[in-house]
């Protein structure tokens, strides 16, 4: 088996991304451990992430890949029925450094390795090096058997972009024209990067997303496809909240964007948090010369729009906020086949996302 | 699906380990580095090994896996068709360190994930520390999704012992009463360990192997089962030959054994090297406390008795010795089935061992 497509697209191979609620073999995660991003040693995020698993597999079956370090700790604090695969990483975003599947009409399933340089490399970059993130696309197409499409020079992650699965992607300029990233490119030619590694018709640029100083503005906390034509946006009419702009601006965006069958976008609005989550004090993280510092009374990118579509179920962020429960019926409404379940992810956003971060779908073939 | 089942024994579920000699998915290989037991940086012995995983892949799939940090050269060094997996191990014997599969009449697979203690612990083992092999079982079976029985406290080796897939276990004193395994077991508690775990009905007892003070005589290079009934044993005449005692030996033994079905073994001789091969000059490995020294003019365990059988083909050592070509012309005549492939391994006994304690088989289900 040809592991590595060498010389040829997967537009001109006829393989395309799935929307995220096309039917999924299982969901990929990784275990965090940083104790220079994840507080107290990283106990708190791995209870958050162990939650986030749990409720996945009643849903979906779940890999979850540790270090050798902490694989007996991972392998034993989880439920048998969740798998647990040793590969190095630099942290724990499975969205961002794990491969984009991809599968053709015929039952044969493929995926996209993007680079990747921790969300800017040497210019804006969350930390150095990145080299074991950079492999796990690889190595988790070697576990799966997938072969794989290897960009040249071209950078992204899987959190900045969302598929319809029918011809249209969804992502940001904030990101995709950052400097960090593809600087080298214009706009146009970002555009054919992604048309042909996502073989997708047309690119739905919205201008910017929440988080400008860490992911520099994934859509995947602002919008995303609920199906094709359908969109949910996050929104608030509060003047004071830290995202009102963006999201104002996301819906009015939104509502003039047709896609690539021609169909205008139907629009939903999604709650925010009532109160914007900050960094608590007492925050105990390692300190090292060059990442992020994390500072009480900073403001967390907390969205209920980082839920994850798995086959039956939706897994939505919850913050202890007075909208929770408001989050989760909106969801709802728009899932009534599925089952929407809240998941307390708290630790994860304190660490700079959130359940759809943590994430990636291996699709069904 | 349970991961680790406790409370039973493989006996008792109906579950038992094949011949070598039954059908197979795939082998699995660890890519060796050490370079205290490998010479030049372990880049003979990477080349050697791949030699081996190559010829094996004519036959039968390849997984090898590699540390972090030889998972690129590794990846790049074998061919797309061999599957390359990250994980930690403390040297290159997956015959001794990976899980000894099972099967039922019924389509399933489970696995053995027997306690490993580098060949004698403390008390004569081969290195420090060897937590990771240790691990590698459990690994590979939560990779290929296999159920494991894990040994409470019995310490054992794949290659300490050979089945017939029909009741019988052939295996050692020298490796199975060692002080440095289980010496708070009778031989009559070894025995049941044995019978409960690889579900066999007699255990055929030869007294020693010709490796005292590595493996502390595993069977695997004095003699196999290559069908039910029949056995292939090391001889030679030479009386000079330093394995000549064992050989005559162990051949005498066997032609007095009578397997789990009654039938007295019919046994098949196979020649030694014509030289005895000897670690050469200028061997450069990294000194450390506490590993075996490999001492140029040391006598190196090379007996052709160490081969894979795999499917359609048998792998087997070549010494650069005048027998080589004889060796095969035996083995060939045992399997007029197989295709019979001889591979240049030196370099892998310098490192103590062979094809066989390199690979383990995972059986078709």
């Amino acid at each position: 088996m040809v592991k590595t497509i060498k010389g040829t697209t997967p537009k001109q191979d006829g393989f395309f991304m799935p929307g995220e609620y096309a039917p999924q073999e299982k969901i990929w995660m990784i275990w965090p451990e940083r104790r220079d991003n994840w507080r107290n040693g990283a106990k708190p995020a791995q209870a958050a992430f162990k939650q986030v698993a749990i409720a996945i597999s009643e849903f979906t079956s779940v890999t979850m890949v540790a270090s050798r370090e902490q694989f007996q700790n991972c392998r034993m604090q989880l439920p048998e029925e969740i798998t647990v695969i040793e590969m190095s990483t630099d942290d724990a975003w499975m969205r961002d450094v794990g491969p984009s599947f991809l599968i053709n009409g015929e039952g044969e399933r493929r995926a996209v390795d993007w680079h990747f340089n921790a969300w800017g490399g040497l210019v804006d970059g969350l930390y150095f090096p990145w080299d074991q993130d950079d492999l796990v696309a690889q190595k988790v197409c070697e576990v799966s058997e997938t072969p794989r499409y290897r960009t040249s020079n071209f950078i992204l992650e899987g959190g900045a972009f969302h598929v319809d699965g029918e011809g249209t992607v969804l992502t940001t300029e904030m990101c995709l024209l950052s400097h960090g990233r593809n600087p080298h490119l214009t706009k146009d030619e970002v555009e054919i990067y992604l048309k042909n590694y996502l073989n997708v018709e047309k690119v739905l640029w919205l201008k910017d997303g929440v988080d400008p100083e860490e992911t520099t503005g994934h859509v995947d906390d602002i919008a995303c496809f609920i199906r094709p034509g359908e969109v949910a946006c996050l929104y608030t009419e509060d003047t004071m909240h830290p995202f009102y702009e963006i999201a104002q601006a996301t819906y009015r965006e939104l509502l003039e964007m047709t896609d690539a069958k021609g169909r205008q976008l139907k629009v939903h609005k999604i709650c925010c948090p009532k109160q914007a989550v900050t960094i608590p004090e007492g925050i105990e993280i390692d300190l090292v010369e060059g990442t992020l510092p994390r500072v009480p009374g900073d403001i967390c990118i907390a969205s209920y729009l980082n839920f994850l579509i798995t086959n039956e179920g939706v897994l939505v962020p919850q913050y202890r906020d007075a909208h929770d429960a408001l989050a989760c019926e909106q969801i709802q409404t728009l899932f009534p086949d599925k089952k929407v379940v809240g998941v307390d992810t708290l630790e994860v956003v304190y660490g700079g996302g959130n359940i759809h971060c943590i994430t990636q779908q291996q699709p069904k073939i």
